[in-house]
């Protein structure tokens, strides 16, 4: 019996939800799971991860442990398309695979909650853990070790552009850019801002959302660590169709949010970009709005 | 001809939603207005405001302009239960009230959002005439001039115990204390739990309102203003039943927010808080959710 989990990639720091607020789109990592009588075995990884420092047998190695499976070897099968270290929640796929599996031969792949909260202990921090695991658009909150995730309603008429680099950004360098000090001014535009995307999203008042996704905690930092950052969202901001964008996780990739309608919208993205992103991936993503998929094959 | 308007009292700066969100309550000013051959009466009000300075009456000659209300004169009589300078949006009763009246002699009543761009302009600041303007919660943002309020889907399942202090609190003096930079980390803070009160009252999740509604933008300034305030925050936190707890606007009133079911919660708290209020008005509100309403008498 094989265990198979598809987890979606992740967009978090949604405009101005600086740490709190993310959406899961439909690109995918694909692991399989079976247990053996002995070893670890890696496969559709660089070998240099197929090792038992492999994140995703790690978080299978710790949930097991957690929901009392007693197992001797195991071999993961990767497959997927979720780029790494561009912003996008590829180690959260790998982390909520590995507990999922886990959970799985136990029965239990159901049990969200348990499972968000185990992931979020492995990955430090919710942001992308939760869309992965819930869906849609999510909104998390952790206070002291306990963490909250809610659903926001929003429509599934929209579609994302993302502009994904050839080159990565290490969210630790990303962090490192961001100043310890604010203007006041500056975080309570970032707090209207946040109320106006996700009233905007809620009530698919569409003319809300290019100043809802505006963000001045994050975004205006490590934009310089972005080349071309800054007219890209220049062009961004002038394309009337495009409704929002923003700078995915601590980048390099940046979402563009356009509507279902727009069909036309990655072909006159593409051509108003021009030089600017060449060599960059341009995926035209929905919304997930089931989070991960556990079966058995 | 008389035009009658009745303009709820209102709740800005709700938690975390500093300058951006707010909410409508029962509590009520009403205004009558009749057109004159000549001269300008205001009744039911102190003396010394009792003449063209009064904000009523300036907000309808203002509006009288806007619309083309060609009049000789006006009587204005004004009564209610607003508290003055508490932070529960009184001046914002009397703006909004006297341009729906010179807007109802023109039949145009009921054109919410040019009242709404109107009171803006006078009242500097959409905190508190967008609430009571629309009712509800709203999330109201300006940018270039431009308001734009939106309406935020929530239960009316809540009650609102307002703590109204004996003293005021000028606005110009809640300002002063706000410091103009702060802690990266306390923005962050903001911005989760504004995201996280939202998609809590969006949800019906009560667990996440406490967490959801604190604030670190203006009330650990505002608090020191205001006698007591801490040890009844305290207090406040500690009340299971309690989901929420925010200074009202600028203050001083501390609004706390529980179940409508909780249909003991005014007499507990008056006793957990004790000679904390002494001398307080303690008053049980629900959500308006109609905003002002005008008619002909």
């Amino acid at each position: 019996m094989y265990v198979r989990v598809r987890v979606p990639a992740t967009s978090a720091n949604l405009g101005p939800g600086f740490d709190v607020a993310g959406l899961a789109v439909t690109l995918y990592n694909t692991f399989t799971f079976e247990l053996l009588d002995e070893g670890l075995e890696i496969l559709g990884c660089p070998e240099q991860f197929a090792n038992k420092d492999n994140m995703t047998y790690q978080a299978f190695d710790e949930a097991a442990k957690e929901v009392g499976l007693d197992y001797k070897g195991v071999r993961i099968v990767t497959s997927g398309d979720v780029p790494y270290t561009r912003g996008l929640g590829s180690s959260s796929t790998c982390i909520v695979a590995g507990i999922v599996a886990a959970y799985a031969f136990k029965d239990r792949y159901e049990d969200r909650q348990d499972i968000l909260e185990l992931a979020t202990k492995i990955e430090g921090h919710p942001d992308n853990v939760a869309p992965a695991i819930f869906g849609g658009m999510t909104v998390s909150v952790m206070e002291d070790h306990k963490v909250t995730t809610l659903s926001l309603p929003i429509k599934n008429d929209y579609r994302f552009v993302a502009l994904i680099p050839p080159f990565t950004l290490s969210t630790a360098k990303a962090r490192a850019v961001l100043p310890n000090t604010l203007e006041r001014a500056d975080a309570i535009k970032n707090v209207s801002h946040l109320a106006l995307m996700v009233a905007s999203l809620i009530n698919g008042y569409d003319q809300g959302l290019k100043l809802g996704f505006k963000d001045r905690l994050h975004q205006p930092y490590r934009g310089k660590l972005i080349k071309n950052y800054f007219p890209i969202m220049d062009v961004l901001e002038k394309d009337e169709k495009i409704l929002g964008a923003y700078l995915s996780g601590a980048g390099p990739t940046i979402m563009a949010m356009i509507k279902a309608e727009d069909d036309k919208g990655v072909v006159r993205i593409k051509e108003e970009l021009g030089d600017l992103i060449e060599g960059w991936k341009v995926e035209k993503l929905e919304l997930d709005t089931r989070g991960y998929v556990c079966d058995f094959l």
